[in-house]
């Protein structure tokens, strides 16, 4: 909880800490009132739950924290759930070039439903570094670029290959501990941003219902994403087993059998 | 020339490039159009060719890149003339507080009088990180910070005293070749934004002869950064020895002896 303590225990009495906050992966928790949404009755608990991180963390970075305008170019580096909701709101703001970067070409598929225009895998150039190959594909390099993996070396990649002058590059993905980005000042001297995201910039309480009620209304499909479903809290861990197969996107645990 | 072309050559022929793209090391020179800016007429050279670079650029890093607002806080680290003109222009700008870092104190007189309302010197807080420091006398930051050194450690500590969720810092000092910005990709993620300029963001063929405008109407004064004067392009190695000195802001060498 925010003020430190726990709300769990053992049988015992020994405190038992919140995991990411939220402790979701319990069937029943209890969360701080600021991790609390409050959204439409009608919602369909097994696709929403996708607004809770992740998709709605991609969505947000291209729409709240870049706010990423009609006709620029975006690419975006890894095409698990994070990157494809990145091209899907670059899709909605009309971007006019969509770049999906990832050594796993089973992804394109998908990115290009989407609305990726040039599916790019780094392991096919050679010796020749991916902002390399994106900066001659473009020739000063790209609007708005996205890391969605978690890679430092990554993230300098996608900064690098943000258009000199006025190119903006986020940071979504999650570091491992203890790495670090490496990148010479004239990368920013030379007119790039460089910018991270936490749940997309969108406010929880706030702006949850309405991405929810905006699903509702199918102006925002997010179905697409749930390529694996479980039922039982005890099938946790298959559900965590398949997400590190390179096939899923998001799997879905249903805690109460129907 | 920006084709790669040069206008020097030695008598024999052998051809001598341009330093910087101008050379005004030279007495007469020849620079490409678009490094040609028309001013007023009444502007004494002795005082605007602080424009030139250095003054106009730590002026626009505040006034335009980074387009600091009324009532926000700054912070810059480096107080030569670059980082006086970061103040001068944050004072400009009505930011309500001010942080003037820098190891050599009798930098600080001078920034005060511009209107620094903080002046650190990083030496006096034994292990203690400058960052933190000014983390510590401000919660969570400062709105926006500045590196006017050139020194890729203290570009990195001013990130981290940037405020989290919104803080911008931007790099203005040249780094030397090779050095790298290394920070954790958490320092982006928690919301600060990085940022670098190039000559303040000014065009120099629009923006120069309105800086030179405003300093004829009284507007934007730069007559303090004068602390060195020079007679005689012999005497180019006399200025630059005074700027290593410590005690000087900007020596201006006048090449027609009057």
């Amino acid at each position: 909880m925010p003020d430190g303590t726990s709300r769990f225990s053992t049988l015992d009495g020994k405190p038992i800490y919140h995991f990411m906050g939220c402790s979701t992966f319990a069937e029943y928790t209890v969360v701080a009132e600021i991790s609390c949404a409050v959204v439409s009755e009608k919602a369909p608990l097994d696709k929403v739950c996708l607004f809770g991180c992740g998709v709605s963390t991609g969505l947000g970075a291209v729409l709240k924290t870049c706010a990423v305008e009609e006709g620029a170019t975006v690419a975006v580096f890894g095409l698990g759930a994070v990157g494809l909701a990145v091209i899907q709101a670059a899709k909605m703001r009309k971007a006019r070039r969509i770049f999906a970067i990832d050594m796993n070409e089973k992804k394109f598929e998908m990115a290009r439903q989407l609305g990726a225009t040039d599916c790019l895998n780094p392991s096919t150039y050679g010796d020749k570094p991916i902002q390399t190959v994106i900066v001659e594909m473009t020739t000063w390099g790209v609007d708005y670029t996205f890391d969605a993996t978690g890679n430092t070396e990554v993230m300098c990649a996608a900064l690098e290959c943000a258009h000199r002058g006025w190119g903006v590059s986020c940071v979504i993905g999650v570091a491992a501990s203890g790495k670090l980005l490496q990148t010479r000042p004239f990368q920013l001297i030379t007119g790039r941003t460089w910018k991270g995201t936490a749940f997309g910039g969108w406010k929880s309480r706030v702006d949850v219902p309405l991405l929810v009620q905006q699903y509702l209304e199918g102006e925002l499909p997010i179905d697409h994403y749930v390529t694996h479903e479980f039922e039982g809290v005890d099938k946790i861990n298959d559900a965590i087993h398949s997400l590190h197969e390179g096939g899923c996107l998001r799997a879905v645990v249903s805690y109460a059998k129907p």
